[in-house]
């Protein structure tokens, strides 16, 4: 009996190497974000917007850094090196009840999607045309995973 | 007897969060960064340039994603969905001879530093002005780790 032959060659494809990765909804709590990216020491998170055009965008842990920052540090940076009572108190503070639309920066980081189908060539394409970090992999219409730069680079080296 | 009090109080400095991170030469070779990167699946290397004035910056797992393309891709886009014979051959192809300082982009991110015993609270201001994922930690002139800013948000919320 003949092996059976997928649909499109032996090629990896997007949907070999996507990854899990935290999606997190838009409406969802800006403390819990924070406490997701420090557990798992993420550089970001896909947030899904519930919109059918631009659907996912990255919250990066950078873009959270300066809730770290006490408003008077913020108003004066010379300020930065005085002693505070307790940062992680502030922080909640802080975020506690805001959204992560309420802390999302207004010029957003689209995230670039891919087929599932896609070879891993059409996603370093897609991923260097734009200059990205991450790129989803959607497969019927659903998230299956991401694929980071760092994966892409060692699928590569690996076929 | 009295307990020896550090010298700056009892809060968390740079120093004490900074990780170990590759640290490359500029000098050294583009595919050996490429493994480096791919290995460790991390999102960047921080590239010492041997310069007084701007001594480190940082070379992204997204920056080397180009490599990855055949060259009738460069020139045609459309042609990505083409299978190939073996990424990996192609990819140390064109790596293979190269430095990192070859394949740079002109414009190259510039690695915020900062003294070992700065305060979170220093290194959060720098991290958020500068809008920077990573910052080198130096201490005496060497560099003692980084903090990205996941680390930092750990630390945050643990103090």
């Amino acid at each position: 009996m003949a092996a059976v032959r997928p649909p499109h060659g032996n090629a990896v494809r997007a949907g070999d190497i996507a990854e899990e990765f935290p999606t997190v909804s838009i409406d969802s709590n800006a403390l819990g974000a924070v406490r997701l990216l420090a557990a798992h020491r993420l550089t970001g998170l896909v947030v899904s917007t519930g919109k059918s055009e631009n659907p996912f965008t990255v919250l990066t842990a950078a873009q959270l850094v300066r809730f770290i920052l006490p408003g008077y540090v913020q108003e004066d940076p010379a300020l930065a090196g005085m002693l505070t009572e307790s940062v992680a108190d502030d922080v909640m503070e802080r975020l506690g009840d805001k959204t992560i639309r309420d802390v999302m920066p207004s010029q957003r980081h689209r995230v670039p999607v891919v087929d599932a189908d896609d070879t891993i060539i059409e996603l370093a394409e897609v991923m260097s045309r734009l200059d990205s970090q991450l790129v989803a992999v959607v497969k019927d219409g659903e998230v299956q995973g991401v694929v980071t730069a760092s994966r892409l680079l060692a699928a590569a080296l690996e076929q």
